[in-house]
């Protein structure tokens, strides 16, 4: 299926401590090859159970798989129980996998709502494969997410992932309810980080020292890294949305703003405007009256602001709380890297 | 919120046994006064749970509420409940409130996906607040349905619930799948109404027997009811789509006909037409080339080769076998009123 495949292939050790801005992205690949085993069984968790009878499941959703996503919430899951010193058995990686089936429930139903044409840079399944069948493969892998979870057998695992499958739906009514309102507070557009992108994150994380019989503080810290670690890549993602090419980021740049989404950048770049700028704002956001040289000037009133900037002080905040909650696990080569992703989240934005 | 008002009441036991037609619908009365406090504890139970912070959540599903469904899935699991003899405690309440949330957000998605405009004779949340809202407040119920579940504690429940949601996902899937495709096999089409419609209803009959800590003998048999069950309901339901006023049936007549959906009157009618009408159905089902008076003559083709008698056929063999699954209970009000039920499945459809 070309899921192995598409992982980056580990870099040399030697290399991997650079400070350099390029070789940051090495937190990502050294974490990888630290639970490379871990990874190639996940994978093939993931292609076995989205299996089906009915052939355009498994269709569907390999083009999710084919299309290569990071796998940064299954390799959190994986990290985290090698952290915490899970040793026997793949529990670790039946959870990892249901974290990325509930991911991509998710993507399916988001592109749905946001009527996405590209996902990842390529084609996004409703694009492809229509509407209904994005949202019943949706629902499909939310079931069999929480068929993995009921085989792995722990309540304490299904209380935590059957919460967070709830907080993220409503982070994403929260979000559909500020659409088009530049009245959301910062506060209300946090809630919507937390619930949309920081919940899953958190459980992700938090599931791998349950898996490892940790007691409730390690739980709660790496549930706290994962929701820092969220809210910090959502706020970049927010910010790259304004500032970074369709290459680059997979995804068609101004999609935000195209849709009236109320992001950090924009609430900043509208707080800090004159009436003149507040009134593009209201028209361009709130009536959603746009002509194709707006999203030039919306780029060009977040830059006079520097919204990016302040969206990445803040996101520098986030990342580095998540590295504090780390503070109490043993030190050594996998709090290593999930720290500098931390770092690494927020510098893919600068 | 009009949800304990919108059930029928209860009427005099002495009028409950007689067959006359309109009165066999007392079945169903009857069994909603055999379990009238737990029927009230469930309502109650599933106004707290789709409570949310997120105001837009209950708002839409107090519309569904409010609606008022026959709440004939919760029904079965709380009279299933006390026909394996369960006393203390308010677990079957609780399961059933999570049945229906799992009912719910299926009809949700559902209706997203059937671009229906209207749900039991009112207008359908998707036509109020639209698709959007729609395909994530199911996943916000779903989830819900699955925190409810972890909250009861029974890892065999959750084992039966969430292999019912991947099942019925599966059926959706399938029915999108065979959609417009007139060689679709009976076969096929029975594994769609299987999927969709009767899994749920089995497994919310299982997990009665389950909360009473039945044998898996038990469970089996009331599994075997509720899939039974389900199969009447839906060919019956499939039945009216062809055969019903829009006022009866709380829905547009047609629907199935314009959605080119594929179902036993169809099927039936397909098989014994002439090349003209097979002609007929070819360009209204498979090519969705469909005028104003198509759907009469395909009322007229169906009556003329008594499809509609030919489904209810099939349908009066799966109610008996329900009644049949029944055989190892003990005889009382209850098993008498499930039996009936499945008598009265077919006959609202005659």
């Amino acid at each position: 299926m070309g899921v192995v495949a598409s992982l980056p292939a580990a870099r040399q050790p030697d290399t991997a401590r650079s400070p350099d801005p390029v070789l940051q992205m090495d937190a990502l690949t050294r974490l990888l090859g630290l639970v490379a085993e871990d990874m190639e069984a996940c994978n093939r968790a993931i292609v076995a159970r989205m299996d089906s009878p009915v052939a355009l499941i498994p269709q569907l959703a390999a083009h999710l798989v084919a299309a290569g996503g990071k796998r940064l919430r299954p390799l959190l899951t994986l990290a985290c129980a090698r952290l915490c010193g899970y040793q026997e058995g793949a529990r670790h990686v039946h959870l990892a996998a249901c974290v990325e089936f509930i991911h991509t429930a998710t993507l399916l139903h988001d592109d749905v709502v946001d009527e996405s044409l590209l996902r990842r840079g390529a084609a996004s399944a409703n694009a492809v494969f229509g509407n209904k069948a994005s949202v019943l493969v949706g629902d499909f892998l939310f079931a069999r997410a929480f068929q993995l979870m009921v085989e792995d057998g722990s309540l304490r695992v299904l209380e935590i992932l059957s919460g967070a499958s709830a907080t993220i739906a409503e982070g994403e009514v929260l979000q559909l309810a500020t659409q088009n309102d530049l009245s959301t507070s910062e506060d209300r557009y946090l809630d919507v980080v937390r619930g949309k992108t920081a919940a899953l994150f958190a459980a992700a994380c938090q599931v791998g020292a349950v898996v490892a019989g940790q007691p409730e503080t390690a739980e709660a810290a790496l549930c706290d890294y994962g929701m820092n670690l969220g809210i910090a890549f959502q706020l970049v993602d927010d910010a790259l949305d304004y500032a970074a090419d369709q290459a680059k980021l997979g995804k068609t740049i101004g999609d935000d703003f195209r849709e009236g989404k109320i992001t950090l950048p924009v609430l900043r770049a509208y707080a800090a405007g004159d009436a003149a700028e507040r009134g593009f704002w209201r028209r361009t956001i709130e009536a959603s009256e746009q002509s194709e040289a707006d999203l030039d000037e919306a780029l060009r009133l977040i830059a006079r602001h520097d919204a990016i900037g302040a969206t990445l002080v803040r996101a520098t905040g986030f990342a580095e709380a998540a590295k504090t909650s780390l503070g109490g696990f043993a030190d050594g080569p996998i709090r290593a890297c999930l720290a500098e992703i931390a770092d690494f989240t927020v510098s893919r934005g600068s």
